[in-house]
């Protein structure tokens, strides 16, 4: 058993606290991880506040890990201690499925297993990156590319697997027209992606005060939705858009800026479904998509294109201490573009 | 100035009539059709009944067209007297926009010239295919095979291509599983087009009132959707749904049927917003999409396909004095599958 310090939190209304968590020891295939940093989606402070159902609590959230490998099982084959390495949403699937055998294990059909408020096969509550120490099977462990800093790399594992996957899917790059709905932590990486794709990429975001950023991460072009003119000008405009906005949208008025055979894909899901005005998809063969994270030989290409590319996320670093007001920070939208916890000072 | 014979309405709770309505003299590359056959479309009844907008009466509806070549204007290259010939839902378009050049005039972003209903580029209302003669741009003609009959022809021109076109653009063919929602006159042409195509064809169907006939179209299994157990049963199938059914449904039911990089498809729209849960989308990366019959090029490939594969709609050939009984039997689903106007009764 391997005692890992971690930040964890007992219920919906309550602050991080500082806790000791176990850690399953080694099986043959499990890579042992010293966690340096983990990123903060907005999806850990939805579970952590019981916002999409019940959780078992106390909690340790987290699912953009990076770290160093430590030990490893007898049977491990792809990494040694020393070795630089990530982890994102999914610590494990079935492995045998159709999606699995395709490379898809987020779509597993048996359901994957989720890095934190998930149950391992063991039959053990998992735990996230807010913590010293974590055991993954190698097969759900990604190489981090030495050009690449553990601080920066640790939203790369969810917030750039989840914008990559989609523009990779639906073929962004040169001659392509871009959209990025929303510039937080999932928007501004689904810029910086694009753009190096060679897609022309334009921002929509509720106002210009983020342009100048925007244009900076590779944008072409970036308009307040906020107003009316901006469907006006824009319709009928792109063949891709991808939605990092969770909240409810008028879905129509954006369908209305595709083009011919246009796909916009939400990477996030609001609470309330979406009204869909059926004529709009029709009229120019438009398609209405979704998309969840990407699978984990999608996970090591999106990483190595990021290195190549010198695409990191814009990131700031915080102490163990600093959770709280980090989450509320998100939720009023305060931060540039993601907040990562340096893992040391848990 | 050319007279022809039609069958008109004059408001949306009026019975058809004898009228005579004016054909444009022939431009250079204008093309004379005598109609000898004309389907009745569910969109003929929605226009004529004016469920779908204000209209100008009287109208001559009917958009799937299929006769004889009488009279070629004198710039006429690829038709000549005598050629058995249909025309579709269109009769132009701008010819210039980025869609019309990819031969995606259906989605002409100046907008097509419906057959009825519409503004020809003379600014003269245009009257459908109820009639005994028409006068079509010939970009806008297609050619029938000599192996289709007249009567069978016509409602391929509508039915045939709508369904034709998705089926072909989503990969419909060998592996693949394609469910097509409803078995009324376009859902039986889907049934038969996707399986020539080589498809696994599903029906779901109200009822399983028309199973036999399904079988015996192509389909390899038919449900009814009437029953709940049906959903379970089929959860995470099909590839390719058609979606035929212009009512309102329960679209992420639907949605839950569709595998990993599934597609539904709508051809028909209902008047109210379907209310998609994006968690629907984003669990296998599905897609939810619409499609307007399709281009001219496109048409007359539908049309050969038909021809290899000796496909032809199952219809009930009626007289001109049918029309309105005809138009009550559409709406009470009481046609197997289409009716036909013999046009030499008007």
């Amino acid at each position: 058993m391997i005692i890992a310090k971690a930040r964890a939190v007992d219920g919906p209304d309550q602050q991080f606290r500082s806790a000791e968590i176990k850690r399953r020891d080694l099986d043959t295939s499990d890579v042992l991880i010293e966690i340096k940093y983990a990123g903060i989606c907005h999806s850990d402070i939805h579970t952590a506040h019981g916002d999409w159902g019940p959780v078992n609590y106390p909690l340790v959230p987290g699912h953009e890990i990076a770290g160093i490998v430590t030990d490893v099982g007898t049977g491990v084959s792809k990494y040694k201690v020393g070795d630089r390495v990530g982890v994102g949403c999914m610590v494990d699937s079935c492995g045998e499925c159709d999606n699995c055998r395709k490379g898809e294990e987020q779509y597993c059909l048996k359901g994957n297993i989720q890095t934190y408020a998930g149950v391992d096969k063991y039959g053990e509550p998992t735990q996230g990156g807010y913590s010293t120490h974590i055991v993954v099977t190698e097969d759900f462990v990604v190489r981090i590319p030495d050009n690449i800093t553990l601080d920066a790399a640790a939203p790369l594992l969810c917030a750039g697997i989840t914008t990559y996957s989609p523009l990779h899917h639906w073929g962004a790059g040169p001659g392509k027209k871009v959209a990025v709905v929303g510039m937080g932590g999932l928007g501004h990486m689904a810029v910086k992606i694009a753009h190096a794709m060679g897609a022309e990429v334009t921002v929509l975001s509720q106002s210009l005060s983020k342009k100048e950023d925007g244009l900076q991460f590779g944008a072409a072009h970036y308009y307040a939705t906020s107003e009316p003119e901006t469907f006006e000008k824009l319709a009928g405009s792109f063949d891709l858009m991808i939605n990092t906005v969770s909240a409810s949208i008028d879905i129509n008025a954006y369908l209305s800026l595709l083009t011919l055979d246009g796909t916009i894909v939400n990477v996030g899901a609001p609470a309330e479904p979406l009204s869909v005005q059926v004529f709009s998809l029709i009229g120019h063969r438009r398609s209405f998509a979704g998309s969840m994270i990407g699978g984990i030989r999608e996970t090591q290409e999106m990483l190595d294109f990021c290195a190549e590319h010198n695409i990191a996320p814009n990131i700031e670093v915080i102490s163990a201490d600093q959770i709280d007001e980090a989450y509320k920070r998100v939720l009023a939208s305060d931060v540039k573009y993601r907040f990562v916890i340096d893992t040391s000072t848990i």
